[in-house]
């Protein structure tokens, strides 16, 4: 069936309103215009930022919207000017874009590119500002320039990474945001050396990635840090080897992994999005050297803050979006080495589900058991 | 007339009391101990430590002491032990000192200094954990380890920087503080490169270092912002390109860089001590590399707070305690520096008194006209 230049009605699941249920609708997709591709995407997993955007809580969240960023599919087709894919490559959109001409990208000191940000951060693409999808010709807004809870979905050509044909999509499309986020943090944004103590605040997929890269680049100590204990048996695998549960101790639990350490750790890692867990894991840094990224995001509004001295004293307060990886350039990178058995992806899925099931996949994320839950869009 | 091993009777200012005139008074300085140093100061500065101190708003500032950290002088004698410096060194006393043995020292990571932190913290000398001043056998604090308002005065070896014989104290005393302080930020702390942009918060010394160590560095736009106008003239020696008066505008300051800039600045600086502007200097910074480093010191208690946003969408915040210069191996460089008329050091002294007029010299620090003042203490 030739699909091309065609609208090509399918399932999504549809965020009518904050905070209610996802319905999962007949939407039509509109074909890819110039610098555009329709992808069909096979499946997705669910991550904290479609939770939060979904909840209401972010101001900048539109409705109705297709929600959605962590995906693998195929191309299906591809607009006027698309050069670097073509129909039937497999591909991971990434929600950040790499456009390689912006001065984001001509940098080199950054993944963050400002080509499409301004049709991606309201909903829509940017060639006529208007969005591909609609339910029975009302517009449905675009998310992050994924929305990846469709069985078809429309992105810049800036922002599809082409991947190794043989690649287990079902497997890989964790690589469009949680797994690079923690490794990408420990090698790009902190440089974590071998021999080096880390604290890692927050034991889901984005802390347990960073677990696994502190471990590959030789770091001796990987403290995790978790109220919730029963992660501490999963993360022991993915090279975490000390554990802190805060609610065991009295003392703030910068003081805690301070006393710890001998004086704090080279490296810390907030990955839960708690402004308060922020400030502590700044503060267990060593003085004159350690260094804190936040990776976690924290609730709109909300803000950070701590003694000025603490920087004064040799501390450094950094954050990383996407683990500071250029998408198009790097995540077939990181698809090659998962497939040599570098980095794992398989140990962070818990949960596998077909599309309809949303709505449970989404109340799974807000239990201790689930890291990522993968749903299939054509099963 | 030999001192050696005597107690020597000199004028020295004394803070009897947090924000109660200094008085001179004749004090008696014990001879040094091992691993000590005495040394006859020449000339000392006045600096915003030694004013924040005397005010009585630093908690740890303890009283009678003897204030002073900018200075020069030659070395009367070495207590047991001693083998760097010898009498008739002329010497910089370095409030932050460098064993070459500690854990920090040896990090290769940090110019802070573990080993004499416990005692020159709690205004004494390491071995007895007594004080070498005294009055009428009343003893009276060391301040930073240097107290340099004080004809001689007692500091430990670690903290003394062996200088060219030939440089003239009553200039090079200032590499005692400010000017490394600011040199450094922008050297070490930040390591700008050729052709970046930027913008440093407050016009004093240390604002004029930074911009002097920007200019070598290469910066191409250096962008002055102050409250007082009447620093622009001469910023301009130093460097500084470009003036903002945040009081000219109605945009919070960092909006009026952000724009200025297209996006912000590479680099920014805060040389103020004020939470506010630490604030705006790192929201000025550019989205995906922009660094800021905070260089003035605030009150106690003080805070500073941002988005996390600010962090995660790649700005980094930092800081520097004596610009990051490691003491007794790098002051000797930087003193080399000037008297090959590399780096300025003369053109921010607009005052030269004797010791007498401490007081005057400290109320000339609240008026826009003075950089440093310099005092002579054996004229
Ligand atoms: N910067 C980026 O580019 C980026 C990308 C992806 C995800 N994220 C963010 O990373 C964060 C983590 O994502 P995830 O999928 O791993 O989340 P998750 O919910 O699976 O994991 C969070 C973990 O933190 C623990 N936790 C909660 N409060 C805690 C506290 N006070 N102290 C210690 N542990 C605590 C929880 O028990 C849980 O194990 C989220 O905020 C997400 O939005 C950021
Ligand atoms: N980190 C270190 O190791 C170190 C070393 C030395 C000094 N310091 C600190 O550096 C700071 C600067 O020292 P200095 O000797 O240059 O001080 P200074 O008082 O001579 O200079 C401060 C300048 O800031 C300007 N200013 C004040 N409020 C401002 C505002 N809101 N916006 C813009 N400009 C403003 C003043 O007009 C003045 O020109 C002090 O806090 C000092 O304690 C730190
Ligand atoms: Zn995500
Ligand atoms: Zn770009
Ligand atoms: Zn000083
Ligand atoms: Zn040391």
């Amino acid at each position: 069936m030739a699909t091309q230049d065609q609208v090509i009605t399918c399932k999504a699941a549809v965020a009518w309103e904050a905070n209610k249920p996802l319905v999962i609708e007949d939407v039509q997709v509109a074909p890819p215009q110039a610098g555009e591709v329709r992808i069909k995407i096979l499946f997705t997993a669910l991550c904290h930022t479609d939770a939060y955007t979904w909840s209401g809580k972010d101001p900048e969240g539109l409705f109705p919207c297709i929600l959605g960023h962590e995906a693998a599919g195929i191309v299906e087709s591809v607009g006027e000017g698309v050069t670097e894919v073509q129909p039937g490559d497999h591909v991971i959109p990434c929600y950040q874009a790499e456009c390689r001409e912006c001065k984001f990208c001509k940098s080199g000191k950054t993944n963050l590119c400002g080509k499409v940000r301004l049709a991606t951060g309201v909903g829509v693409m940017l060639t006529d500002r208007k969005s591909r999808f609609s339910v029975n010709g009302k517009p449905i807004y675009h998310f992050m320039g994924t929305s990846t809870f469709s069985q078809y979905t429309v992105v810049h050509d800036v922002s599809v990474a082409k991947i190794h044909p043989q690649a287990p999509l079902e497997k890989v499309c964790l690589l469009g945001c949680g797994v690079p986020t923690g490794l990408g943090a420990v090698w790009n944004t902190a440089k974590v050396e071998a021999g080096s103590n880390v604290a890692i605040f927050g034991l889901g997929t984005v802390g347990l990635a960073v677990a696994e890269g502190a471990k590959t680049a030789g770091a001796s100590r990987i403290i995790g840090v978790d109220i919730d204990s029963k992660k501490f048996d999963i993360a022991k695998k993915f090279g975490v080897n000390e554990f802190v549960n805060p609610k065991d101790h009295d003392k703030p639990i910068q003081q805690v992994i301070v006393d710890l350490t001998d004086g704090g750790v080279d490296y810390s890692f907030e990955c839960i999005g708690n402004v308060s867990v922020m400030r502590a894991a700044l503060e267990c840094c060593h003085k004159g050297w350690g260094t804190s990224v936040i990776v976690g995001v924290a609730a709109s509004g909300q803000e950070i803050s701590t003694r000025p001295f603490q920087l004064v004293t040799g501390r450094v307060w950094k954050g990383t979006a996407f683990g500071g990886f250029k998408s198009r350039s790097q995540v077939p990178w990181l698809v090659d080495k998962y497939m040599n058995k570098e980095i794992k992806v398989d140990e962070y899925i818990t949960h596998t589900m077909i599309l309809d099931h949303i709505n449970e996949a989404f109340d799974l994320m807000h239990e201790g058991g689930c890291l990522r839950c993968v749903l299939a869009l054509h099963p």
